[in-house]
Formats: structure tokens, sequence, C-alpha cells
């Protein structure tokens, strides 16, 4: 057999692997010391009651004859589909429910949407980015190009000069790894920039439930002209904690097409052939974030990681280090100081403060000197870490 | 943008769409008439009470802060991988936890484990097959091979003559939809075959719970030297119920290696990419499956399966058609009468017994001229289709 040479290529080691690992080493050598991650992009606490509710009822319902649900629809069901429409709808994107394509999590369709793309296509990445769609372009035979997110652009690329080279592009706003937001009016340049070149644009906009200021932009779908070039990815993950309960969703806008074919038509085609759709007890649970009782619960938790994340942003203050995101974002975005190296600042910040971030470089070289921290996590261990964080410091001073 | 040559020329419907939409103009036109579906292989009844009440447990856990779980492992909670092993290994076919890979259906890692494999290599399918593969092979940009398995074999291919011209092969069995199955001897042939050219061979073991006869191979793994060249899938679908609640899993043998890459950690690597785990719920139903009481439980709901394709099989008998599986399977192959095609069949079925089936042509050119019929459902409904079948069956003399 000939394996896929581009997944045999992929590095050794993906970030938070290694991450795990050294952790795994350092706890070891020192059993008396106790380790608080700012590290991955977890949840903070348990699912909200009206989801629990609704779980328990489908639960209740999988186990009756005359209410269990078999095969469910591949592009999920209806009711999920309307309520995610309807919200989306009422935040100024309008989307219907023929629209959307429930998931499993965000991470999946990410990959599988670049199903749509021939094979030795070119896909415009950031960098740093997240790492999975890297490393998922490499698995589908399609060629990651780098556009470098650098400081003097607030980490917000704009299209590059001349000529695209690419058919596809990757934005996450807010982004991950550096909680950076780009305003309407950067994203209208980039949707003019799509339409006007055929480029396929993939919007990750997992993080859009950290946004409080209404003057930037929640979707795609409120720039003038992105239904007919984005394609919209958004997850129950960081909306209503639903890393271990997996949901997530794409929208393929009616009028996305390409050379007369729809990518709508062709994305359920996809579906089809490579799923059977996503468990009905977590459907029914993602559902109900959009209950009244599901909206307050969920708002007073996006609410709680961001006072997590005031609470960072004034320890890095506090240690007079530069850093970028926090504000609309969970994640804080910050620069290694004296000049080390992000895993160099990893094994620091481990070895003197009992703390674990995320290197930067584990986003891409243009990571390299960079650092991230999460404010998802238990508000009172946020806290003490924002101390050690400010504790340790001081032994670079 | 280019978009994907492979996904556009797939056939335009997916056999049980275009099923579906037969069926639902058949109903428009003729409101008064029930129809009676042994089409999609769906489940009969409900969850069974061990893992619904494994389910209830867990829902409570993720709704509290002690207990709840955010991302699990990519590859599954070691608690249901060590289920799977000690259940595959009881059965003589020995497994280790870290083999067993967790996924949210057989159908996600079908075309997933695709991904293993160089694009532009040719798969070995056989005709009439499981259609979803074929589709996955020209979504990853692999050529599939028609290996036709045809009456006079009881629809068991074995290896073609002559030197192979392809890295894969898929085989299923219990077969879908054929319900033929491989006899040990015939599949050491496969082993063999596999070994000798380094052939990933991919075996699909979803129906493997209906199986009775013990001198019948429940898993790859019982043959000497699958180890060495066998991915094994597995599915809680058909084993208990879960189409709706989604959970399989893939085993990659620690032998599994080419040219010195080992399998597994390339799929691990994969995994890491592409997915944050399943469900955690899903994950502790499926654990349920394992204990005593599940296993009682769900080894009912298989017998009362294998009583409805009893019944099918004597309406068959009745009526004197010619027809094949039904006893280690869940699925009845039939040869369509006085040389109807399997639409023309599937019409006149419809029309004259308001009876749906699946017509052999939705699973590969080698399919023209047979149906299958499905076992799963509620007993009375299944029974009234005996009746209807045979009945209808008199409008063709």
């Amino acid at each position: 057999m000939k394996l896929n040479s581009g997944l045999i290529a992929l590095e050794e080691d993906y970030v938070f692997a290694e991450v795990r690992q050294r952790v795994q080493r350092f706890s070891a050598q020192n059993p008396d010391r106790k380790v608080i991650s700012l590290g991955i992009g977890d949840v903070s606490g348990p699912l909200c009651r009206a989801v629990i509710r609704a779980m328990h009822r489908a639960v209740r319902e999988q186990g009756r004859r005359r209410s269990f649900h078999g095969y469910g629809p591949e592009q999920g069901y209806l009711f999920l589909r309307q309520q995610i429409a309807a919200a989306l709808t009422a935040a100024g994107a309008p989307v219907q429910p023929r629209e959307i394509f429930i998931n499993d999590g965000a991470k999946t369709d990410l990959g599988g949407l670049l199903d749509l793309i021939e094979p030795g296509s070119r896909v415009l990445l950031c960098d740093p980015t997240y790492p999975a769609v890297r490393d998922d372009c490499r698995i589908r035979g399609l060629e990651p190009v780098s556009l470098p997110a650098v400081e003097a652009d607030d980490f917000l690329p704009m299209p590059p000069p001349g000529d695209p080279d690419f058919d596809a592009v990757y934005l996450c706003s807010p982004g991950n790894p550096t909680g950076a937001v780009y305003s309407r009016d950067q994203l209208a340049v980039w949707v003019d920039y799509a339409r006007a070149n055929e480029i396929l644009l993939l919007f990750d906009a997992a993080y859009a439930p950290f946004l409080s200021d209404p003057a930037l932009p929640r979707s795609i779908y409120e720039i003038p002209g992105a239904r007919c070039c984005a394609v919209e990815i958004g997850s129950f993950s960081k909306l209503a904690g639903f890393t271990g309960t997996r949901c997530g969703y794409a929208v393929l806008p009616n009028e996305l097409s390409s050379r007369g074919i729809p990518l709508q038509a062709l994305w359920a085609r996809h579906q089809s052939a490579r799923t059977n759709g996503v468990s009905y007890v977590v459907q029914c649970g993602a559902a109900a974030v959009y209950t009244p009782a599901g909206q307050r619960q969920t708002a007073k938790a996006i609410a709680q990681v961001k006072e997590n994340a005031a609470v960072l942003s004034a320890a890095l203050d506090a240690a007079d280090l530069s850093y970028w995101g926090g504000e609309h974002s969970p994640y804080l975005w910050m620069k290694c100081p004296r000049g080390l190296s992000s895993w160099g600042f990893f094994d620091f910040l481990l070895e003197y403060g009992g703390l674990v971030g995320t290197p930067g470089i584990g986003f891409g070289p243009g990571g390299e000197g960079y650092f991230r921290l999460s404010a998802f996590g238990d508000p009172s261990r946020l806290r003490e870490g924002g101390l050690r964080l400010v504790r340790a410091m001081d032994y670079l001073r």
C-alpha cells in the first residue's frame, strides 16, 4: 500500500499533545506542586440546566418505543437548524434552516469542507492559526499557503497584493490564537476580494459568542456579498460548553456556487456519503441553548470567561507584558519576554510558576516568540494563575 | 475555486434518498395507503434499559461542576476501549485497548480510514457493496476497482487472479447488502493475499452481532496474520440500536505497518487533526452495552431481528422467490422475479404491496436485478410486510 504522503509528512506531535507530555513529566518530577493550566481552550463548567434538562428528556425518548429516534437526517434535525437560523438572522445575518448543516463539532467540518476543493489546490492560512486546519490541508493533498499575521497589523492580515494563487482562504474572527477581531470594513475587503477572485472563504465564527461590541461582526453574513463566497462554521463548544458533548454547524448559503455548481447541494451529497448525522440526544441539548433559560444560562457562563480574561489581562498589565486579545475572546496572546522562544517561555512558566499555557510556535512559525493564555477555567484557579504569573515574572527581572 | 472533481462526479442521488423521494410521491398520491418499509437498515426499537440508565447518569455528570467532562481523548475514553477490547478478546480475537479508536459511527471511519492511503491509489470493492465506501473513494481521489460478487460464488468473491493493481480492499462480512458470510478458510485466503501483496484490508464487521454459528468468524483477527494487514470497523448501530445515537470503533493493531510506518500511530495523528472525539454521554451509553444487563438486553433485540428475518424468509419461500442472507444477517438479498430490474421491482412492490425495499442497483451495477429486504423493524409490521409480499407476488403470476 502507498500511504498518504501528506499525512506521513505531518509534524510528529500536535502542540497540545506535546504540552500534555511536558506537563506529565514535570508533575512526575514535582509531585508536590499543583500545576494550573491556562492552556487548551476547554470549557470552564458543566452544561447549563436547560441543556441538561433537554438531554435527559431526549434520553428518555430514546428509551421508549413510541418516541425513539433511529437514523436522523444527515444534515441535522430541522428543529435545531431552525433555531440556529433564527439566532443568526436575529443577529443581523439572515440565514435559512436549509442552509445549516449540523456537525459533531467545528473541527470535523473545518477539515471536511476542504473536500469541496480539488486536491492540489492551495489554501491561504494565517500564520499563526488554528493548527488542525493546516494539518487537514496536508492530509487532503491541499497546499497550505502562509499569510503572516503580525503585530504591526494587530494580527489581522488583509488580502495579499498581486494575483491570488490560491482557491480558498481560512479566517477565524475572533481569532485563535491571537484573539484579534476583524472589523466590518476589513471583512468587507476580504469578501470583495474573495468574490472578485472566485475564492472560497471559510469563516470560523466559533468565538463569536465572546464579542461584546455590537459594532464588531459576529457573522460573515453581516457583510454584503458574503453569501456568494463564504461558508461559516459555528460551534456549541465555546457558546455552551459542548467540548465534551460535541455539536457545531456549517452554513452554506443558497447563493454559494462555483461555475454553476451550487455548493450547498454538493455538500449535502458529501454528507450523505460521509456521515449519518449527529446524535439525537446531543442535537436536543444544542437546541435548548436557544430557549430563554438556555440563553440566560449560557450568557452567564460566557460572562464568567470574560471576567476570567479580565483577571488575566490585569495580571499581564501588572507584569508589564505586551499582549493582545482577551476583550472579545477567551484567549490572550502575549509576547514572550526577554526574547524567549515560545517553548522557552513555556518551560520557564511551568518551572517558576507551575503554570501551563500554549507556545505560540504550535500555531505556526509566525507564532514563535508568542504565547497563548486561555481564560477558560474555574475563576478561583484563574485568579491564582494570574498571581503566579506576576510572581514568576520576578524571576526574569 | 476548483471544486473536487471526484465529489462533483458522484451520481446525483444516494440510493436511500431516491427511495425516500419515490415513497413520498407515492404517499402523496395514495394518502389512504399505509406503506411498510423493509428498506433502510434502521433499528427496530428503543435503546435498551442499561444504555438509557448509563446515558442518564452521564448527562447528570455533565451538569455538575465536579463531574463534567470537557474535551475527551480523541481516541475515545479508555473505559469504553477496554470493554470493546475485552469483548473481542473473549470472542477469540485478542485485541488491546490501545488498538481501539472510538468514532461516531462506522460510516465516519469507513471514509476517514481512506485518508491513510495516497490519493490516486486504487481500492478494490465488491460489486454490489455498501455504496458510501465507493463514494468516499471518489471524494478522496481514490479509484474504486470493482470485484464482482455474483450468485455463482454465493456473493463471496475471492482475490482476483493475477498481480493485484490496488492498494486496499474493503470487505464486509456478514455482507451488506447480500447477507453473505465468509468462512474462516475464505478469510484466511484474503489475509494471506493481503499480506503477500502489501494490501490494506478494511474489514467491516458491523453485522457480526447477527452471526449465530460459532464456526463463522466474527472478527478478522480470528484469522492468523490479520493483525499485520487488517483494520476492523465495528459499530454499535446494529449491535445495540445506536443508529440515532452514533458510536462505533476502528481497530488498528500494533503489528499493522507499511514500510516501517506503524498505521496505529499514523491514525492517532490523523485523529488528532480531524476530530475532538465522541460525545461523553454517547460513550457512556456504549460502554453499558457490555454490562451483564446490557448484554442480555441487546441479545434480546438482536434475537428479535433474527426472528423478523425468519418471517421474511418464510414469506420469500411462500412466494417461491430466490434469496440469500437472512440467517446470519438482518438483510435478505432476493432476485427480482420475471427479469424485472431492481427499480422496476421497487415500483411494483410499492404499487402492489405498499412495501418499500432497496433496489439492488443502489449497491452497484452488480446489484441490478436484485433487491434488498431489511428485517429491522416492528415485528407485527414485519409480519404484515411478509403477507403483503406474498399477496403482491400473485399479481406477477
